[in-house]
C-alpha cells in the first residue's frame, strides 16, 4: 500500500472518498498535535470527514490516534475491573453522581474522568462542583490514591490525557465540523479509553433534549462507538434512551446534586432511579461483579437500601476534599435567593415538554453555559412538579424556579411555559430505555 | 431573509447544502480579505463548497465579492469595446500572444491580465518574458497609456486586483480545495472582470494536456463561467477546444515566441492558426467591429496577410520594453546550447499523445514550474516534428529537444517518447473546436 505523504495528500484522499490507511490517520494526527500541520489543512480535513464519513477501521485508527497523543492511565496494579459510564449529554442528567459511589461499593473500579456543562446540557463536574470544596482537578497520582481508597473518584479532563482532542475540538467548534458521528465516537472514545478501563457502558441520548434528536442518529453513533471499543479490546455496551423530557424533576447543579442523594437514599424520581438501576446492573455485570444485568441490577438495589451506595458517596466526597455535611444538609449547598411557581395555563395532559428549551431555560438563569468561558451559577434551577403523561389544572403549578436575577427568570419561565404542550388525552408512555446495542443487546 | 451571523453559521449552512444569500458570501470573503476571518475556518468553507457545489447565483455572488475585493480598472473613457480571450490553460497554447495584437488591430481593445506557468501548463507572462526586455509588471497607468496607444496591453495581475483571490487561491492550493468549478470560476471572472471589459472569450481545453481531462466537465466548467459573467452584465462566450496533444509544434517560452511570429506572418502550424482564426473571429464580433464570427474571422485573416498584426505586436512589444528586433531576428531570443532528437521506435500512425505528459517534459528541461517559486529558463524546450494522425517510420525523429541539461534532456526524451502512441491505422481526426457555450452557441 502507498501512503500520501503530505497533508494536502491526505486532505484529498478523504475528499475523493477513499479510505485512509491507519498509518495516515497516525501520522497525520501526530503531526497536527505537534504543531506541524496548521489549523487550516485540518480543517478542510474534518469537513471532508464530516461530508465523506469513515469506514470502521479509520474511525478506530482516529481514536487509537487520538487516545495515544497522550498519557494512558495504568489501574492494571487494582485487581478489580475498572469499568466506566458516558452519557452523550442531556437535561437533568445526573446519573454518574449516583453510578460511581454505587458501581464502587459492588466491588467495580470507576476511574471517572468528565466534562463541563455546554450548551442546553449540564455537565458532571459543574454538579460536582455544587458541593463546597469539591475537587475536579486531581493530580493523576491524587486520582490514584482516591480511586484506590474509595473504588472511585471524579475529575475533569487533564492536559496530559488526549491532548489532540482537545485541540481537534477546539478547531471542531469554530469550523462547523463539530456535527460528524466519527469525529464524535473518536472523541468521546479517546478520552474514556484513556483512562485505563476494561469496560464502558454508554449512555446515548435520544430525543427533543439530546445532540441526537432522533433514534436512527443515536443508534448509529452508538453501534459506532461500540465496534470501535471492541476494535480495541474493550467491553462496550450503549443504552438508546429517552431524552425526550429532563431525566429526574430536578435541573441546575446544586438541585441535581440534591436530587442525587434522593435516589442514593432509596427516594428520588421513578425515572432517575431506573435508570441508575438499568446502569448499574450493566456496569456491575461488565466488571464482574454480577452474573449477569438482572442480578447486577438487584445488587444495586440492595447496595442503596443498605446505605452503602451513599456511604461510599460520601467517602469519595471527603477524599476529593468536599464538604461532607452539604450530603446530609442541603442547605449547604448553594441556595438561590428567589424562587417563582410556572403556572399551566390550561387544563389537561403534558403531552410533552420541548426538553431542550428547558435546558436552555437554566442556562438562562446562570446555572449554564453558553460559552465554554461563561462561568456558572449553582444556586439557580428548576424543578418540575409535572412530567410528561401527568394530568395538570388550568393555573396548577408546573415547576419552580429557582433564581438570582428577576428578568432572567421571567425569560426562562417563558420559555418553561412554551415548551410544555397540553392535551386532552394521555399520551403513550416512551419507555426509558429504547434499545440496547453491543454484548447481548442489538447485532452490528 | 436572516442572514448566518457568525462565520462558522455560514460554514454550517454551506456543509448542509443550504443556499448561501450573497450578503452573506460578500461579508465572509470581506472579513477573510481583511484578516477578520482565520484560514482555518475558510478552509473548512472551502472544502464544504467542493463537496456540496454551489448555487449560480452563490457562484456569481463569489465572483463579484472576489472581484470587488480590490481595484475594478475601468477604460470606459476609451471608445473601443474591451474585450479579453482567457484560456484554462495547455501545452503549447500561444494563442494569446497572437489575439491581443490581431484583435487590437481590428479596432478592439485588450486589456489583458495574466498568469505564469504551473505544473504541465505554460503561461503567458512566462511567454511574453521570453523577449528580451519585456516588462509584464506594467503599473496601472502605464498599462493604460499601453493600451491607449496600440489598443493591447499584456501585464500580470496587480496586487490592487481581487485581493481576495489571491489569498483564497493560496489557501486553496495547501488544503486539497482547487478542484471545483465554482471556486475555479469564481478565480477566473473575478480577475478577468476587474479588467474593465465589456465582453469575455473563454477558451475551455479538454483532453489529457487540460485541467478537464473530459469535455463533460470542460462543458461544465465552461456554462458556469458563461452564466456568471452573463449575470454580471457581460457579453461571454466559451470554447470547448481540443487539448489531447499540445497546440502547435512549439513547446517552450521562446520557442513559442517563434511560433506566434510566424503565425502572424500567415504561416505557422494549421491549428494553431485555426484556432487563432476562431477566437480572434469571436473577439472581433464581441468587440463590436465585425457583424458576425465568420466576418470577424476573415478580416483577422485579412490583418495577418497586410501585417498589420504583427506591426500591432511590434509596436506593444515596444511600449512594454521588449527588443524589438528579437521579433525580426529569432536568434536575438534565448538559445538553448543543445539540442537532441527524439526518434520513433516503430513504424506507424501516431495514434495519441500524453499532451500533459509532453507538458511535464517540457517542466522538467526547466521552461516550466512544479512550484509557484521555481524560476524558468526561457530557452529551453520541445519542437514537434510529428503530430496526432501523422506517419512515421522506425527511426525517423518525432521531435527535437531544446536543452541546457544533458540529464534533463534525457529524462524528457523519455517522456516524450513514451507519450506517443503508435498504431497500425491512421486515427479518427478530433475537431479543433468540439463546442461553443454561450451566445449563439449551446443553451445553457
Amino acid at each position: 500500500m502507498t501512503h500520501a505523504k503530505l497533508p494536502q495528500d491526505v486532505i484529498r484522499k478523504k475528499r475523493d472518498g477513499a479510505e485512509l490507511s491507519p498509518y495516515e490517520i497516525e501520522a497525520f494526527v501526530n503531526s497536527y498535535t505537534k504543531g506541524d500541520i496548521p489549523d487550516y489543512q485540518v480543517s478542510a480535513w474534518l469537513m471532508a470527514v464530516v461530508l465523506r464519513g469513515m469506514t470502521r477501521p479509520e474511525t478506530a485508527a482516529l481514536t487509537d490516534a487520538m487516545l495515544r497523543s497522550g498519557e494512558v492511565l495504568d489501574f492494571s496494579s487494582m485487581a478489580a475491573r475498572k469499568v466506566d459510564k458516558h452519557s452523550t449529554g442531556g437535561v437533568g442528567d445526573k446519573t454518574s453522581l449516583v453510578l460511581a459511589p454505587l458501581a464502587a461499593a459492588a466491588g467495580v473500579t470507576v476511574p471517572m474522568i468528565s466534562g463541563r456543562g455546554l450548551g442546553h446540557t449540564g455537565g458532571t463536574l459543574d454538579k460536582l462542583e455544587a458541593i463546597p470544596g469539591f475537587n475536579v482537578n486531581l493530580p493523576v497520582a491524587v486520582f490514584r490514591r482516591v480511586l484506590d481508597t474509595c473504588g472511585c473518584a471524579m475529575i475533569g479532563q487533564t492536559a496530559e490525557i488526549a491532548p489532540a482532542d482537545r485541540k481537534l475540538y477546539a478547531l471542531r467548534d469554530v469550523t462547523g465540523t463539530v456535527e460528524s458521528p466519527y469525529l464524535i465516537c473518536a472523541s468521546i472514545m479517546s478520552k474514556k479509553l484513556a483512562e485505563g478501563i476494561d469496560a464502558l457502558v454508554l449512555d446515548v441520548k435520544t430525543g427533543s433534549g439530546a445532540f441526537m434528536k432522533n433514534e436512527k442518529d443515536a443508534a448509529f453513533l452508538a453501534d459506532l462507538m461500540v465496534e470501535t471499543g471492541e476494535r480495541m479490546g474493550k467491553q462496550v455496551v450503549a443504552l438508546i434512551t429517552d431524552m425526550d423530557q429532563p431525566l429526574g424533576n430536578m435541573i441546575g447543579n446544586a438541585l441535581e446534586v440534591v436530587e442525587v442523594m434522593d435516589v442514593l437514599r432509596g427516594a428520588g424520581p421513578q425515572d432517575l432511579r431506573e435508570l441508575c438501576l438499568e446502569l448499574a446492573g450493566w456496569m456491575l455485570s461488565l466488571g464482574g461483579v454480577a452474573t449477569s444485568v438482572a442480578e447486577g441490577k438487584q445488587q444495586s438495589a440492595r447496595l442503596i437500601s443498605s446505605g452503602a451506595a451513599l456511604e461510599r458517596f460520601r467517602q469519595m466526597v471527603a477524599l476529593q476534599g468536599g464538604n461532607v455535611r452539604a450530603i446530609d444538609d442541603p442547605k449547604k449547598l448553594p441556595q438561590a435567593k428567589h424562587n417563582m411557581p410556572v403556572k399551566s395555563a390550561a387544563a389537561g395532559y403534558i403531552m410533552a415538554m420541548q426538553c431542550e428549551q428547558i435546558g436552555t431555560a437554566c442556562v438562562i438563569l446562570g446555572g449554564g453555559r453558553e460559552r465554554k468561558e461563561d462561568s456558572v451559577d449553582h444556586a439557580v434551577g428548576i424543578v418540575l412538579h409535572k412530567k410528561v403523561g401527568d394530568r395538570v389544572g388550568a393555573g396548577e403549578v408546573l415547576a419552580t424556579i429557582y433564581y438570582n436575577d428577576e428578568s432572567k427568570a421571567q425569560h426562562a419561565r417563558q420559555l418553561i411555559e412554551q415548551s410544555c404542550e397540553i392535551g386532552v388525552a394521555a399520551p403513550a408512555r416512551r419507555p426509558l430505555v429504547h434499545r440496547i446495542i453491543g454484548q447481548a443487546g442489538d447485532k452490528h
